[in-house]
């Protein structure tokens, strides 16, 4: 028998009590040894709850008890989430997270603290919900250099672009339905803006490329900007609009971002919808592959995070090697980075076509029934900083899309 | 470092000796040590190779050099692979495979003898070439009690069914095409009858399942009846027809079988095209997830079987935990599987018309433009035996194609 501890009895943390309850007796034929919720460790009472008579209000109770082996943590947030973490390591105890915060900010420390003490730092559950991706990434791209990953990250941003693709909506009134439905929260900024995907990319390149990716170091765009008539020109050009998080290797070079992107039906990312992930990833020799499943939600979530403890159980006393070192990757300035764009300009005379062919040279002119007294076109694959310099020339920009074909 | 030996040096196999040239710094790294290739084996010579100093003859040799850890089986077939294996493995060897005829015939076998002997037998590039998918099964969805595994599992008659469907072609021009290509084998019954995605549904579903599923249980049928009267009624449903392998469990049975299916655009199975492969998966936590990446090909086929090989360098002394019990897997009566039914019948007269409906009771008609005196429909959902016992009834019956939606 091996004794944990799950660290905050919130949605996911109840579904990783109901994952062990539902499926019991084959996760503990697949651990080996009976998997046993020693405490629950939670500010607040559940009386009437089965679980109360498992809940502490200390930590101190939890790290100090010898006989918990397994730390699974999902409070969320860095603190007091890295502080119980880091301590419950180097007691000796292994932890599994899906703690997107903690991992993209003390992930390497948190594994190089696991490896000196034989236990081990697991977080499937921080990017990608259920998905399997990076047990993966780490244990079977080993033949590959990895050379991009590209991944719808945000199940609640995708579901509001499905949305307004699929029903001609705008934006805000999407977003309140998305809040209505509970799939968007009522401060949804870390969601809209990005900046949960900039975290979960940050963790996959951290891995691909085998050192340190600081989220902050990545540029970030949300869909807050993305309007119906942009998904009308998308529609037009057999296309979607999608949040990706990316990055890619050229040459020595790694550049990473997050920003709507315009994909088409032959990208395998073209086709998740709705709350779904999906994550592609290009190795050297692999080519290309993609997993794609639930981002989000109670039981995908807990999936994931039993998943890290029975491997956690089948693993006490040995690390399992990670490659992720505290050494910063420095990543390469954005303005080198290249793409096509797609340009709006609130101008369709003559005039206008005739300096942007003259500015731009080749552009490729989009139309999209319903959109009028605009020009609309993608340019040639460009550096952004030559984007910039071209498109400083022109007023009247309302809006550009980074374009992946 | 640690000494490997490859068994054979076709299209896997140099595939695998380039992938370990190519990548071999970033492999040694996450393998901890360095790879060696000490032997190749094949009947042939390869004067000029730099491999050929490597190259013998003789399978003795290999098996009784305490130096050699590692196995790297890729020549395919059950004999002499089996033999070699087998005794590799009681030798204390490791054994990476890609050869779906031999874990489907003795993987329950392997696995239990790499157990007693504390080595492993890994076998990811077997199903899916390069895709990750036995590792996953195997240690990401530990939490998870599988309901249905699906999958796209053969490109070559993927890539014949796509070809078909963007061109209107009919399928011995396809097929003939692709033999020029080498996209399909001279000899491809093995492919378009259904026979390797038999093989490898019947892996994926001793693995789901934890019981040995025999592959000549599961019922199996080809593409080769797949005409381009199908096709255009696909398109006219807006669905698309693929060859499926698929296992289901319903309560306690359950159901295998390999056919081609019609599924639609909200199936993540539905945009796979070409050579490509995709494995769905359905946990009774996780939901549904996803696997898509090249099915075939040396260097993504290699890049798994080397992956295998790194996890067997870092776990050697220590068996891996695979769930693959020798005991067998009773599979339900396919006729007891329930499916809705396409059925062309090669007379739309009224008198038909009626019949059909006192027979079947409610169909959805289907009209295809460009296929004309036919009546299509899609009955609905029902056993596989009441079809078959109501649809004796009826002559002129041109084909039947299972529906997934």
């Amino acid at each position: 028998m091996v004794n944990i501890a799950v660290l905050g009895y919130g949605t996911v943390g109840s579904g990783v009590v109901e994952v062990l309850n539902v499926n019991g007796d084959s996760i503990n034929k697949r651990c080996g040894q009976e998997i046993n919720v020693k405490y629950i460790l939670d500010l607040r009472d559940f009386p009437g709850d089965p679980i109360q008579e498992k809940i502490v209000h200390d930590y101190n109770i939890v790290v100090n008890d010898p006989e918990v082996k397994i730390i699974v943590e999902v409070m969320g947030g860095v603190e007091p989430a890295y502080t119980f973490v880091k301590e419950s390591i180097l007691k000796g105890k292994s932890v599994c997270t899906s703690n997107k915060e903690l991992v993209a900010k003390h992930g390497a420390e948190l594994l190089e603290l696991s490896k000196t003490k034989k236990v081990n730092f697991l977080f499937e559950a921080s990017v990608g919900g259920g998905i399997p991706i990076i047990r993966p990434l780490n244990q079977s791209l080993t033949a590959d250099e990895i050379e991009e990953i590209t991944g719808i990250l945000n199940g609640t941003t995708n579901y509001i672009l499905t949305k307004m693709s699929n029903e001609g909506s705008d934006f805000d009134s999407v977003l309140k339905e998305a809040q209505m439905k509970g799939y968007a929260e009522r401060n949804p900024q870390a969601d809209i803006e990005g900046f949960d995907t900039c975290r979960k990319i940050a963790i996959l390149s951290s891995l691909a490329f085998g050192m340190q990716v600081d989220f902050e170091d990545i540029y970030t765009e949300g869909i807050t900007k993305i309007t119906d008539a942009d998904i009308k020109y998308a529609k037009a050009m057999g296309a979607s609009i999608k949040l990706l998080g990316t990055s890619r290797k050229e040459q020595d070079h790694v550049y990473a971002m997050v920003a709507p992107m315009l994909i088409k039906p032959t990208h395998p990312l073209f086709s998740v919808n709705d709350v779904f992930n999906g994550i592609f990833v290009r190795g050297n020799v692999i080519g290309d592959v993609m997993f794609y499943g639930s981002g989000a939600g109670k039981l995908p979530t807990a999936s994931a995070v039993v998943a890290d403890v029975v491997d956690a159980a089948k693993h006490i006393g040995t690390n399992i090697m990670t490659l992720w070192s505290s050494k910063k990757l420095k990543l390469s300035d954005i303005k080198n980075a290249k793409h096509r764009f797609f340009v709006r300009i609130a101008d369709n005379s003559d005039e206008m076509k005739e300096k942007v062919a003259y500015i731009f040279g080749h552009v490729e002119e989009v139309k999209a029934p319903g959109v009028d007294n605009e020009y609309a076109f993608i340019t040639l694959q460009m550096s952004e900083e030559i984007y910039r310099e071209k498109a400083i020339n022109i007023d009247k920009i309302i809006s550009i899309i980074r374009v992946m074909f």
